[in-house]
């Protein structure tokens, strides 16, 4: 029985990736990605020019979104059933074959692997290789310490409401906010309203040739990639406790 | 002018560092990092084995902490000259001789190494590279993806007062408390307070040889290390917005 063997692949970098990651990555011989439907794919742009000549690649196309609410329940079920056929060819293929997942960032850090991963279970082999978040990317990339001392880091989705948004935001010392793209203008409102905005940074493509970053305040809104990070930086919070 | 790179190492598998870290501890000739006296050091011993023959070792060691309380004034201005005084000589030697600064986990991600980055600014090139932190490697080890969907996560201290780590447990979809030790009792009766104390693992050690990984209601508060980390795994927020 082969197995399956998803990896991290880090936040963009190919020197990023774990020393693991980078001998799976050059040893495969089947490699499994996600991709929308005429892209390439971050994960697999992300080892090109390090698979082996001859590997079978197997792009997992997500189902296309345009007549469908990406949050409507025939939506929700379309991609259930697209787990659900990518798990069984991956089991069927993991009886006589060893398949490498790419998967960038962190597998088990909002990853869309985890989806196959609960569907596996005692179908295959599964192992996970840790990857660097890209948010660890991105925020090396301001050349800023994230949090230090006693400093509370809060990681939200740019989907959450503005007024979930605002509520974490007045409590939370360091923020990363994922998932921005078209929720940029409800973050940015969310974070004047918490008055965190002029601490804000919009980073996008971190650590990648394309990477740019600068203060969120002088960023416009439009065009900003799905994958950006806003990142407002922990000042060092002082114990608390004297017990 | 020589220059100095503060390298995260990852969470403690040496395979687990980035390509581009192993390469830097393989061909450095002058390596620093903290310890506490008596001690090997965490850092250190995470690139046993790696380092080249005939290369120059600066453990930077703590003050000792036994006769003052480690939030006291007198410590607190104690630590400021430690690191004063390392920046200085990091400093100095960058004028002629490249220094690698081995730092366990993410450098800016709770590190040390941001004290010395901080002071050298302007006094010489300082360059740092992201690793995986130490609670991406713990999460990885229990086996369970941490975050997906709209999950928020939150990182703790554990140094934080019981009152404010209840109030945060009770918001956070998925935690992870750091800095746990001597302060488990108050997290695990917070978690408690929270409700959320039958979801939570203690990982010691996480991906390292000695690891050690359980229920932290199965576990007793007795030896557990300052590393080990406290988690609560997200159980995927669905998203809340349909702006």
């Amino acid at each position: 029985m082969g197995r399956i063997v998803c990896t991290g692949l880090g936040p963009g970098d190919p020197e990023l990736m774990s020393v693991r990651a980078d001998r799976l990555v050059r040893s495969a011989r089947h490699v499994a990605f996600f991709r929308k439907k005429g892209r390439p794919g971050q994960a697999r742009k992300m080892v090109d020019g390090l698979l082996a000549p001859g590997v079978t690649e197997y792009p997992m196309e997500y189902p296309v979104t345009t007549e469908l609410p990406f949050d409507s329940p025939a939506y929700i079920d379309c991609l259930a059933r697209f787990y659900d056929d990518w798990a069984t060819r991956l089991a069927t293929l993991a009886q006589t074959q060893d398949i490498v997942v790419l998967c960038e960032g962190d597998p088990f850090f909002y990853g869309s692997f985890m989806h196959l991963y609960t569907r596996l279970q005692g179908r295959a082999v599964v192992d996970v290789v840790p990857g660097i978040p890209g948010m660890v990317g991105c925020w090396s990339a301001t050349g800023q310490p994230m949090t230090w001392g006693d400093d509370v880091l809060t990681v939200l989705m740019g989907t959450l409401s503005e007024d979930t948004l605002v509520e974490r935001m007045q409590t939370a010392d360091a923020i990363a906010v994922m998932k921005t793209g078209r929720n940029l203008p409800r973050v940015r409102r969310a974070l004047a309203r918490a008055g965190r905005l002029d601490q804000a940074w919009l980073v996008q493509h971190g650590t990648m040739a394309q990477q740019q970053l600068g203060r969120l305040a002088d960023t416009p809104d439009e065009a900003c990639p799905y994958f950006a990070i806003v990142l407002v930086h922990g000042q060092g919070r002082r114990p608390e406790v004297a017990e």
